[in-house]
């Protein structure tokens, strides 16, 4: 027999009844009834129930151990009877009766339990991540995730990527946010930066060749911590194809997702194909680029309605309207509720009316609308009887922001939110450029390296504002999983885009000289994406914190509490490293009285 | 038809003539002949021949690009007529008649070339490496590298293994080497270590119950560089497993080995199953204990037989033999020259004798060699007519690893090494401690977290030098790919090992707390291992030299040429850092006159 199990804890069935058995585990759970113990033994697989009767050996033994002991039991399998069948557990109808028993790693006494949720707080189980890995909740969390990453390898190779790792230790790039650096101590007083993404990276892969590459890729931000984001270090399937255009992208991605969903969601359904959503409507309809499509309600403009209108609060402004069927008949609370949280999240009010039997309309601002108003709006939103509008008005981001937060939150409380899904959409053709409303300045509104739409005569011929990028996010339920872009291989147009910008030709050489350069020795048209895997992982383990799927993160502080990690550095490591450390600021003394 | 291709390079046949066809490649090779244009088109997938017809649209634009170009073409694929086929192609059969040409990435004149080595330096290479990479052993190279990975993945996941990724920005922690560290702007004065391996990660994640673990893990050791090593980072098979001994260990890792290098290693056969041979026998048999198995000669121990001998060269001394068949009628010149081998390695010299066809010794130390001498030898290494014996003497450590070196290379210069294999070996037993030879005092020889052989009963009672560790090495082809052990999980007997080499119980505490609390909350048995990707994928890719199996290593001085890492940082961000340059140590004056 092996030296330590014949079986794991979650192997027994009833078939097994009458072997002889050794399994090896962890002390879960001990229950006395009557002198005879009852144990529940847990390994990575599963528990297993061991009875110990009074009087044996073995009963003692196990009378004394501390919970999260590990032990070695000899036994044999035996059946619960009917009246005793546990029906949660596959080792359900069995239990195993111990003959011997053997310490195989002592525990102390543990600083919080394992076998319950018992509301410790986090940094105490970060500061014990090996115990709080062991509940069963981020057990489970623990290898969904690997799960999740094993299949994205496995589907990404049969769609013909090749997994490629790359450097992490680089230089830095324009990303745009803070790098963690590392001294050199080959070469005094430079540093390496770890790569924020692998972007330069993977498109120099493009450039040498590989055509379709991907990996999970360490990617490293020097940013405080937030719920969807690791302080440190997070993950992303990073992507890149080359002689693709957009849809190129989207349709092995899309099949990834899909399948993905579908198969570690627990059920959920995934709608698809995934709708293609322009961003500026986007931002008509949700209020948004990252539109919660199980809130099934719309915005609709109707700026124009009241441009010339002597209704004060909407003439001259932004105004959007929010029709919802089947709430009319709703009391007056619901109304203010949704005032309340247009308030919450910035509004002075929120404007309502509601459509009677007789198509009338009634509610704070009715009296506000002509009929001619009234007629239009009917029309445009398709008003009828059981219908309320919710409308906002104001600055155009501030108008957006408000309205697709009560869009998502009315259909939520109006029944027209379908929970238990995974609604995906591309948002497509963001604009190239913006104009800074304070300077009037025309700046790059998202990324300067994605290819302009429409090419070297758009860049030249049109209004700046007007160009689209060949640039997308994908969204799933509000969330965004990546940008990715078509990027632009071409010096030349590249130049141009920058010089529309604002940069002059030789700044862009200087700056990107290393990009350019590559681009200059036959680059391939490639584009690509880089969904978080930790935000998929997070969708998918339905966990709104990121760091309750990762094994060892860091805390809020970037601190690891468990390893004591960062730590002081000796004085002849600093100095081997050409480095000193400056004094921290120094407190501030308090005033004296 | 897609907007870049219908066909990938490497795709069409015979059965293709008389297709339109559009692909987008780099232009490899130009051929004129008479006017005619062959292309050599070139992409990911293979290589197409195109036909550009004088006087064509498409012969003129072809005409004047540089090569390495980037083109979309459309056209008619045409038999190439049997007299012209091709068979070293997979497209040979075939030619794409030009029609249509776009340019799709413009080329300046390259650096070097793409289609032929040049001898180009590293430097070069290493600085254009997206170009170096379009070069057909590189691209091969790195997509071996993409496959073997990709295959352990598959392989390790299908044997039981979960993937898991561990923290890269962690603690220091004692593997020997020196870290990369990350000053942390959250904590000021303190900093990141890049982990040098997942050691405790890895024991943490059996001790929270998950199994087994296995990651291809990015390890950090600032070291400088070696042929087999890339400065900076390199990737290991991480692997651990819970409740298992040591051939539980070996089982699934020497099934991934035979596996991946049958499939991989381009036909080389694999001998299997691996020998298990304890470290003294390969100290004693190949003076190594990196045996390389090709060579099918072993030295033997004959220390004994001189002992009291009157030959003062052997008298007293370690003495090895090694015996090799079929090399008596060798002239002179052999024996000089495995000779002028053996002082390359230190030694004064090479002795030697041979057998004669009627067994009589002759050479060098014949006269040396009493009759009782020449019985046991005949009887001991088995000599026989055509046999010759080489001799090396000295201190052991020395006579192992010059007696080690001449038996690799005596067999290949006699014939008696097969070339064309992988012969893998685990080294076991390795013992726990030695002794210093200058102070006298007893230190761990390899791993002090190995657990020792016969637990805390031989501790107790055993002279430490002879206490054998639960501690392997995997060895192939005389390359060690990975050293592995089963741990001591149990903090009293982890204790008393270090107490055995020296070390107060305090010290131990305070070193290790952070592995012994963590010891002391349930752990169980567990063991592990971690073999080299870089090696495994340089044995299979029969490359000498690292960097030549990496995408984007940095050269010998630890700088990235492309990108230019490292680089200097500004100020600002060292104040940010909390950190600031020392200046570099002067460089010294010339001496006055």
């Amino acid at each position: 027999m092996h030296r330590y199990r014949s079986h794991t804890c979650g192997e027994l069935r009833a078939a097994d009844v009458s072997t002889d058995v050794r399994l090896s585990g962890w002390l879960h759970n001990r229950r006395d009834l009557g002198g005879i113990l009852f144990i529940d033994l847990r390994d990575h697989y599963g528990i297993t129930q061991l009875v110990a009767r009074p009087g044996t050996a073995a009963n003692e033994a196990l009378s004394h151990l501390t919970k999260e002991t590990v032990v070695r039991i000899d036994g044999k399998v035996t059946s619960r009877g009917a009246e005793n069948v546990n029906p949660e557990l596959p080792t359900g109808e069995i239990e195993v009766e111990v003959a011997a028993v053997e310490i195989l790693g002592a525990a102390q006494q543990i600083p919080f339990t394992i076998n319950a949720d018992d509301g410790v707080n986090e940094e105490r189980r970060l500061e014990y991540r090996f115990l709080d890995l062991r509940r069963e909740r981020m057990h489970r969390n623990i290898m969904l995730r690997t799960a999740v990453i094993s299949a994205i390898r496995h589907k990404m190779t049969a769609l013909g990527f090749n997994e490629m790792a790359t450097p992490i230790l680089t230089a830095t790039s324009p990303e745009g946010a803070r790098d963690f650096v590392v001294p050199s101590r080959l070469n005094p007083g430079k540093f390496y930066a770890l790569p924020q993404a692998p972007q330069q990276f993977k498109q120099l892969l493009m450039i040498a060749g590989f055509d379709r590459y991907f990996q999970i890729a360490p990617c490293f931000r020097d940013e405080d911590a937030r719920a969807d984001r690791s302080p440190g270090e997070f993950y992303q399937l990073d992507v890149e194809m080359s002689f693709v255009e957009q849809e190129d992208v989207f349709r092995p991605i899309e099949r990834l997702m899909t399948e993905l969903f579908e198969e570690f969601g627990g059920g959920r359904h995934v709608t698809s194909p995934f709708p293609r959503i322009p961003f500026r409507e986007a931002m008509l309809k949700y209020g948004s680029d990252k539109p919660d499509l199980r809130a099934e309600l719309e915005l609709v403009d109707i700026t124009d309605v009241f441009e010339g209108s002597e209704f004060k609060a909407f003439a001259g402004k932004h105004v959007r309207a929010l029709p919802v069927p089947d709430v009319s008949a709703q009391p007056r609370k619901f109304f203010d509720g949704l005032g309340d949280f247009a308030v919450s999240l910035g509004a002075k009010g929120l404007a309502w009316v509601r459509v009677a039997e007789d198509g009338s309309l009634s509610g704070p601002i009715a009296k506000f609308l002509t009929e001619e108003n009234v007629k239009v709006l009917t029309e445009r939103l398709g008003l009828a009887a059981g219908h309320a509008v919710f409308f906002g008005a104001g600055e155009v981001d501030e108008v957006s922001k408000i309205m697709g937060g009560v869009r998502v939150e009315a259909a939520k409380r109006a029944g027209h939110f379908v929970d238990g899904e995974f609604r995906f959409c591309w948002i497509v053709d963001f604009p190239m450029y913006e104009k800074d409303e304070e300077t009037g300045r025309i700046d790059f509104s998202h990324n300067p390296f994605s290819m302009p739409q429409g090419g070297m005569r758009d860049l030249e011929e049109k209004d700046p504002l007007d160009i689209l990028a060949w640039q997308y996010d994908i969204v799933c339920n509000g969330i965004e999983l990546s940008s990715g872009a078509i990027r632009n291989h071409e010096p030349e147009l590249m130049l141009k885009a920058f010089e529309i910008a604002g940069y002059e030709r030789e700044t862009v050489e200087q700056e990107f000289a290393g990009m350019l350069r590559a681009f200059r020795l036959g680059a391939p048209p490639h584009g690509g994406i880089a969904p978080g895997v930790d935000r998929i992982v997070m969708l998918l383990a339905d966990e709104p914190n990121i760091r309750e799927t990762i094994a060892f993160p860091l805390n809020g502080n970037a601190q690891d509490l468990m390893m004591g990690a960062p730590t002081v550095l000796e004085e002849a490591r600093l100095r081997e490293l050409n480095i000193s450390l400056r004094k921290p600021p120094a407190a501030k003394q308090p005033a004296a009285e």
